[in-house]
């Protein structure tokens, strides 16, 4: 009985979603501002691209804000704020993913003036974010080298979603038991013919190029 | 509007699942079984861990099986299999966590003779899982050290609602910007002075002493 509730439930959350996504889109956009979702599982490195990525977009003259959505706590926005990222803190309180809702509300708090390019990190987890788009101009999806390489057979429905996927710490993937090329295949073939994008955080491969990406 | 709604839905499915959970613990009970729940975010090492202790229990004598419960696909029913474990496979469709329910149906295919114990590997993701007790014995949680030293702070309920806790991959630990002790602590204070179990899947660390805590 409760699965009937359950499922015409989800219809109206999920259609109420997408109608406050393309309002986030249209505010986001009427602001100049460019925005990333950034989605991936616990301990992907999420917050630590961010910070890179921001830094390069900075030195190429972006004024850069991050939202760092979690379910409870501040870690990652204290983590922001050390890297020199001006940050925003969103808690869902319960929830395991951000929604368009959530980013509506903090969208009304910041002052979105002098930002150019906004990073929004998503609550850490493969699943769930794939059914709220939050009305990003782009959705980045990131997994690592340690998370195994059946990551995207196992989640196929938040790679479909992405626009871009990349793959971090490229440097400790020869430590690692994992097939990075299975994994490309694998990320190839849902995706109708495009690539993973390697990079590593703590050495730096990929992030310029990245960022070429995150701009076209 | 939807949010109200979505809480009183929320209260039920919780109470549904408290009824189906008990309902779950006393069939596996009746039938001898001692069982665990593994929950953790993607690639903290469930399967390989599972693997490892299967091993360790069936050296003593005891007939293990595990369900391997994924959103889709069954990679870790066939890692299961080619590691010498009887297994299962429980694919949720959508839902990023088992629930007492998707059990209570697994439980009625399997023929529960034969079996003292039972893993169920819940899907990777360290939020839902805390909300939905599925009736085992024991709700062990399993992380690792390429996920972060704020793990546990970030992800409170999930840790309260374990009987116990293990911080894998403890041989990469050298290699990753992590400070254990820190996470130790954080784990400490929570669960008012339980001490975090660490692991390594590949070296065997900590091992023969977690199948003794399960035992217990």
């Amino acid at each position: 009985m409760h699965k009937i509730t359950h499922i015409s439930m989800e219809t109206d959350v999920l259609a109420e979603n997408r109608h406050l996504a393309e309002h986030n889109h249209e505010k986001l956009q009427g602001a100049g501002i460019r925005s990333v979702d950034v989605m991936g599982t616990t301990g992907a490195g999420k917050t630590a691209l961010i910070i890179k990525l921001s830094k390069i977009l900075m030195d190429r003259g972006f004024r850069v804000a991050a939202i760092a959505g979690d379910v409870t706590g501040q870690d990652d926005y204290d983590r922001f704020q050390a890297g020199g990222v001006r940050a925003f803190n969103l808690n869902t309180g319960k929830e395991c993913h951000l929604d368009a809702h959530l980013l509506d509300h903090a969208l009304y708090d910041i002052d979105l003036t002098g930002i150019d390019f906004l990073f929004v990190e998503n609550v850490g987890n493969l699943v769930c974010p794939a059914d709220f788009p939050l009305g990003t101009d782009v959705r980045l999806v990131v997994i690592s080298v340690t998370e195994g390489d059946d990551m995207v057979r196992k989640h196929p429905m938040i790679f479909q979603g992405a626009d871009l996927a990349v793959i971090n710490k490229m440097d400790l993937a020869s430590y690692m038991e994992i097939d990075v090329e299975r994994v490309k295949a694998d990320y190839r073939k849902l995706s109708g013919g495009r690539d993973l994008h390697p990079v590593s955080v703590r050495t730096g491969e990929g992030l310029e190029a990245l960022v070429d990406r995150l701009l076209d």
